[in-house]
């Protein structure tokens, strides 16, 4: 399954970050609308999303080597969790009680949660960095579809600016101390980004056949693994 | 070391939550503003423990027993988080790298994490209300001895209203469904109290002889007691 997804991948390999915001400013971008889920299955699929994130890099903080990257850690954990709370205010707003909202959600992105968690701390933070990436622009793609008001204040939550710098410092720390962590990250980023795009497709309301479906998500997930690309390229490592 | 504290605990019974504001508005408050320790010290100390705090309760929010709590207890988490970042931007606007004033007290304050940590959820979950409510009281009336400025908004992040119903709420079930779990969080709630004060007490600045500071202390503690009770009460506990 990946290799036409990354037979391409080469395309887009500017030296950028932040290109959620460039992928939203584009004027070639794919639009997804349509294939976008309900708002409150959106809605409740992205607030648990955010909120396993945010476990995530909680228990990233707590197994942090020193106390510097620890604070460091904790800041990029609260932005998930204002993201999440982001959400579940929009969940509110619509009188939607936010447990009832998440719940379908959650074997799913438990599973991939467990997943992508990796053998250790390196591992987390490649994980949340890559999947939360992908996952958070792939999303965004999809907000066109949500109703107006909605859409403009849940694109805003979803590419909010991070503090991704703390997560790629401590990372180039790391295999700056020990050669073979490199290879091994390189390794996880390409497994990861695989379970990524099937927790993504799974997101995606069947109005259409599955062969109608994929041809249209196709160039959508080519664009994504360019950012993707070029978040492993901020670490110095091939996608 | 607790006889003489619990001895006069039911001098003050209301029975109201809230303690905090109240503490600090009483005519009656008795000022520990000159037994503050040095404005880096308390900045250090008090953000390392709201760190911890955010830690306990992050653990917490991943082992929740329904979705529900996870989410309340998620905004608990992101309180103390907020509390943990409103001391470090002091920290920051002073050019101290908050690291290094971290660093002296995360010995100890790890060491109390520990021992209140408890031995399942509940008891997490009790350990963190009790001895953040408590630490929260205590550093409040040592604010005094800040800088004017910065002693002002330093009160305001450790008085700031939180969402403490939905710890409550989650023990109050944990109670309602397991009749045995009451009498283990009563004795849970007075075996923390103590290593509570001892961590409040190693706080205070070696400004005076211990028979002095001791004299001055016991009777901030019976206050601080006070809101213990009122805490203890709110879940049916006897403290």
């Amino acid at each position: 399954m990946l290799e036409w997804l990354f037979g391409r991948r080469r395309k887009t390999d500017a030296p950028l970050l932040g290109s959620r915001e460039d992928a939203g400013d584009s004027a070639g971008r794919i639009d997804l609308s349509d294939l976008a889920p309900d708002v409150v299955s959106f809605l409740g699929q992205t607030a648990y999303l955010e909120l396993a994130v945010f476990e995530s890099l909680s228990r990233a903080v707590s197994q942090s080597p020193n106390l510097r990257v620890k604070e460091g850690i904790s800041i990029v954990a609260g932005e998930a969790l204002a993201k999440h709370q982001g959400l579940i205010a929009e969940l509110r707003a619509k009188k939607v009680d936010p447990a009832v909202a998440m719940q379908p959600f959650t074997e799913a992105i438990d599973r991939f949660e467990m997943l992508t968690r990796g053998r250790d701390w390196y591992e987390t933070l490649l994980g949340v960095y890559i999947t939360a990436g992908f996952l958070d622009d792939f999303f965004a793609r999809l907000v066109g579809g949500l109703p107006r008001g909605v859409a403009a204040r849940v694109r805003d939550v979803l590419t909010a600016p991070g503090s991704d710098e703390v997560i790629l410092d401590a990372l180039r720390e790391g295999m700056a101390s020990d050669p073979d962590l490199s290879s091994r990250l390189a390794l996880w980023g390409r497994r990861l980004i695989g379970d990524t795009q099937l927790v993504a497709r799974s997101a995606i309301a069947a109005s259409d056949s599955a062969e109608g479906i994929h041809r249209r998500i196709e160039p959508v997930f080519t664009d994504l693994l360019g950012a993707h690309t070029r978040r492993m390229d901020a670490l110095g490592l091939t996608a």
